[in-house]
């Protein structure tokens, strides 16, 4: 398929006026979705914590300030989301804690936050609002290291850091939520997603953030290992799978994968980035060992279940994906640093 | 192998002297693993919350008061924990809600016991006693409806209710602190578990609890269904197979079942227990809806794997464990209920 600009999904109308609620929605995917949700016309609440280690950035949403109601709190705060989750038809519930490593010096936050506050959201969900569309972002790093590639949804799960059992915990909640309580809740397990609004200070959110930031400074990319195989979706890709799970109630609330059938190793992908800046370097070094030990291998997923169920398929090329995401932050680099 | 009273484990001298702490150590297994330990010379320590509602009494260790220490605390807290952990050769991780019921209607606290609570243990014995070797008490309950009997552990795990994730996390937890973190732990998948000192009073730990208190009461057993299989294990059974998990530190950190390679029909059970008595009735009932839901249909284990590792075999026959419970209630009932 072409790529396009063209906005890929069925019933954009579907979309306009509905009430919709983002939890994390400064952050890299959440922002990206408000915008192409207000620009639907929905009426969209963002929640997020702005932490300042996390994702969330009010630049993101630069000249949406008006056309979003911002609401900043804390998803461990029941008290706030018990008022917000009120009357929305659809839930995106995308805040997390996304670092790997810092779950495993923190275990009892990434805890907090991927698992206790997940489960206390579908409980408030259950009492005040048991009608919404639920869609959880979750990801491939609970499948562990792969056994067979591309990973599909019947590969065993084997969580090889605390922030991959706490997500994989909040997917069994949102699974059990459906089948016991009938809530309509959807799981998808993302892969590495990349574009604008991603987080570039350090390597927190993903590891293609702070190349992005060295190749923009000058600085050469730090390659670890460099032959792992990795897939990447566009941010906008991604936002379209998010959309066509937020309209079909009819999906399966059993996890599905997102992700690309044509992986790339990572200094294919460094060098790529390279020749699309016109400029910059690369060096290749040994893992740390503090990653090494959370270290996956080569990964990349199937998403043919949830294609055959939505239609959905990861349109953008990612060298289109990669020099957007660099033109974008050649002009705001200054407002992620 | 015929039944025995006399242990049928190697070297008891490995416990004598031995620092030991039982979190859950005055509940129904825990104590007895307290009681067995004593008498083979270990230096006890039990930790217990005596919440009205979980499987901690008094009663339980009654004539062993002198012969271990005994801490009132709660496994959320964790700076009496930090104390009490520190200089422990082994401790057994028994400690943890365990209604399935109670899990669905107040999911949080299931969380904070049986998910947080666990791994802020793991955290303290990294920083205060990384050498402790941890055996963790687990549940067959996190395999879900069966897909195929017995169940081994290459069963998928699909937790149906709360209680179910939560122990799967915690489990998880047990095995990445060992990975990565190389403490010496172990996880023990436990099937129904009867015998002395279980709770009767209501089935919030095992059904048969109730069943024995209302046959003693003079009441008929109240048989939910009664055609579904399940396998029970004799409580100093499961003594000796966590005696030899806490042993033997070379024990795979992934997760063992134990459990019963003979399965008996609820309804057989039922009237087992009645001959046993001497008197009784049953009444077949059909589920109540709101257990229905989280019922699991027939179930029992496949323990090879375990038998094979340490040579544990469940020898105790069922119906001398019946018969050996009914006498202890049939003494002590006032303490139960």
């Amino acid at each position: 398929m072409p790529a396009s600009s063209a906005d890929p999904l069925p019933q954009p109308e579907h979309w306009r006026e509905l009430a919709v609620l983002i939890t994390g929605g400064l952050g890299f995917i959440g922002s990206t979705l408000a915008l192409r949700l207000a620009d639907l016309g929905a009426r969209v609440t963002v929640v997020d914590s702005l932490i300042p280690e996390y994702g969330g950035n009010l630049q993101n949403i630069h000249g949406y300030e008006q056309r979003l109601r911002i609401n900043l709190s804390d998803i461990r705060d029941r008290f706030s989301l018990q008022i917000l989750l009120r009357d929305q038809a659809v839930i995106f519930n995308l805040a997390g804690q996304t670092s790997h490593l810092d779950s495993m010096r923190d275990p009892a936050t990434d805890l907090a936050i991927n698992c206790s506050a997940q489960l206390s959201l579908l409980e408030l969900c259950r009492t005040v609002n048991p009608e919404a569309r639920i869609v959880f972002a979750s990801t491939r790093q609970l499948y562990g290291r792969p056994r067979y590639l591309p990973v599909d949804e019947h590969h065993p799960t084997r969580p090889v850091d605390v922030n991959g059992i706490n997500k994989l915990a909040a997917e069994m909640y949102h699974q059990l939520y459906a089948e016991v309580h009938e809530l309509s809740t959807c799981v998808l397990r993302l892969t590495n997603t990349i574009g604008p609004r991603m987080r570039v200070k350090d390597a927190r959110q993903t590891f293609v953030g702070i190349w992005i930031r060295r190749l923009l400074e000058g600085q050469p990319i730090e390659v670890w290992g460099g032959e792992q195989l990795r897939d990447f979706n566009d941010v906008d890709d991604v936002v379209d799978a998010l959309l066509l799970a937020g309209a079909q109630r009819d999906l399966s609330p059993e996890p599905f994968n997102l992700g690309h059938s044509e992986p790339i190793s990572l200094r294919d992908l460094a060098e790529l980035m390279i020749e699309l800046n016109g400029s910059g370097s690369l060096r290749v070094t040994p893992y740390p060992s503090e990653r090494q030990r959370i270290d996956i291998g080569d990964y990349y997923s199937c998403h043919r279940r949830f294609s055959d169920a939505t239609g959905w398929e990861p349109f953008r090329p990612l060298r289109q994906t990669l020099a957007h995401t660099l033109a974008y932050y050649r002009d705001h680099l200054g407002a992620y640093r």
